[in-house]
């Protein structure tokens, strides 16, 4: 498995050239300039990607990461630590939301185990496990430097391998709100209240339990703002480091990558913050409701695509945003341009404004 | 063709039973309540509008309303009248926006002139031809009652014999943003700097004309704002009253109805006017960029669910809409319930937090 450094190095900026094709492209195609908006400025993106004017997102594939967090002996989250195996399991099933809607929309799925607490026997999820679970964060560093880069490698590398035109990038792991918030409120030097949310939905007091945790974590901790690797490391969880990978492992062979919600964008921002080249790779889905996703977009210069309210996390948001890319190529690669939409004279017989009149034969022809 | 009362005494509330029924089942779906928002609710709604909790969007279809607008003499618009008669004929060709979309995404798209200024030899363009465009409203009414009732009812004719599990609305006409933006600023009573845009990209002299030559049609007219038929006869188009038929054809229907831009969310607020239980079949779909999307939304209290900083029309936004309500449907069928969810006693060796360890081995299996 190549080492961090020789993932960040494969990553390059966008190819210029190819976008400003994609762009003139763009500007012949038959409509008011720019009145498809994002549809018009995705499939530019895309073609800085990829290097080639004319895309398809024929295959798409969710990569979700799955670990448990020490600290939700804290008593900081709505379910209990085994529901993390259990809907692990579930992604492989197709029976959670974000399986589902895959399966719906034929996405690929695969689940990683990174550290979830438990010996998994499931074939279907895919053994990656750096540990069983992180440490409690309010005790001291969630796991050691070493494991975090292991789990950003472990990450990247299943990217790297996974083939398919646009990767997605989620996440089952109870108590990674907790952990995402933290990382957050370093990363971003940002106020507690300010990036912190009652994720699966905690009481009042679990909820001031919860910021308390997230204060005494990063005081304990100490991490260094300018290094993600130690962010992760201290306050994070191998879920989030292997997403922070897996966004690399994405940019690096040239595919753009599907942030779901707010631990997914929390790990993207992880990613741009070990290579800033990352965020011209980036493609938004749904608006998360958990508060602290908005700092984190307004961070990568992101705007969410949709806003439905979600908060269940798993990449949900990923196979809606995977259509909304279909539709961003279906638009520059279908789309007549002005010369092409001139329509023969003979359909031309316009009529001109003084000879307007009610036809009433022809409308009534239908009447009948 | 029914009266246009018979169509809205067709309009029933949605069926709360089966509201109540997907409530119920959404919340026995293994995620934290209410953790999908938009797409639970929007379940919920499809149960009120067909009835049924379980529901499936198999077909979905567009339906283009294409007509002339005589303001258009004015210099009121960015392109040349003979641009509606165009874009009608390539929306039959999948080679505009919409058409490229719903072609894509498998919709059935039918596209219906009901006043284009031209006669329309193109097989592929139904006709239901009420006149060749509309008057000058800087100088009269568009069109007489009796018009702008033919109109709502071709519309509404043309939704209730299209058999789709979910029908979206566009249009065709140039000139068509001057005429909603009239209409809104009448039935809402706004300003009209608050209503009217650029459309599809005007001069600030042209943009300045625009807003004259709404307040004069206005003044001109002085259209009944309670009366929405009286508005859209006197300064609306045979595209707006067509399209507010056929939000009241699909409500009759029993069919959810998706709303795509601007001049679609004006139609839909004319056919609540008409009859406010068609409120409860709408789904938005994606913010318009015309300025005077905003206040038709909020008078229709629906949020849109896409940022995609379109303004083309056409119907464009509906396509990618009707992803997101067969994604409802998929969560609503398919996802486990908590009890579905129970994973099997032998995947659940879970291990204390006691036992926590690295697991060097297992890491290292995927390392070589």
């Amino acid at each position: 498995m190549a080492a961090l450094q020789d993932v960040i190095d494969k990553i390059q900026q966008l190819d210029t050239a190819a976008m400003d094709a994609a762009q003139k492209r763009q500007a012949q195609l038959a409509k008011p300039p720019g009145s498809l908006g994002r549809l018009e400025r995705l499939s530019i993106q895309l073609a800085g990607i990829t290097g080639k004017v004319h895309n398809q997102i024929d295959t798409t594939h969710l990569l979700v990461f799955a670990a448990d967090n020490g600290v939700v002996e804290e008593g900081v989250s709505s379910s209990p630590m085994s529901v993390t195996l259990q809907q692990t399991i579930n992604l492989t099933r197709a029976k959670t939301g974000a399986s589902v809607l895959c399966q719906y929309f034929g996405c690929g799925i695969t689940v990683c185990d990174v550290g979830v607490n438990a010996i998994i026997t499931e074939k279907a999820v895919l053994n990656r496990k750096i540990s069983y679970g992180t440490q409690n964060i309010v005790k001291g560093p969630a796991m050691t430097r070493e494991q975090a880069v292991r789990a950003i490698l472990a990450g990247a590398d299943l990217a790297m391998n996974t083939s398919a035109d646009a990767i997605g990038i989620g996440e089952m792991g109870i108590g990674n709100t907790t952990t995402s918030s933290a990382v957050l409120a370093v990363l971003l030097d940002a106020d507690i209240e300010a990036v912190t949310g009652r994720g699966g939905g905690i009481t009042d007091a679990a909820f001031q339990k919860k910021k308390q945790v997230i204060r005494q974590a990063i005081a304990v901790n100490q991490p260094c703002k300018t290094d993600a690797v130690d962010v992760l490391s201290k306050v994070g969880g191998y879920d989030i480091a292997a997403m922070c990978g897996a966004y690399l492992g994405a940019a690096a062979t040239h595919r753009p990558v599907v942030i779901d919600g707010f631990i997914s964008a929390v790990a993207a921002l992880c990613a741009c913050q070990l290579c800033p080249l990352v965020r011209d790779y980036l493609i938004p889905s749904h608006a998360s409701y958990e508060i602290g996703y908005k700092l984190a977009m307004n961070a990568l210069a992101l705007e969410p695509i949709f806003l439905l309210g979600m908060r269940l996390g798993e990449g949900s948001g990923c196979p809606l945003a995977f259509q909304v890319l279909k539709a961003s190529c279906a638009i520059l690669n279908n789309m007549a341009t002005f010369d092409e939409a001139g329509i023969n004279d003979d359909y031309l017989e316009e009529i001109r404004r003084g000879d307007s009149f009610t036809v009433k034969e022809q409308a009534a022809s239908w009447e009948n």
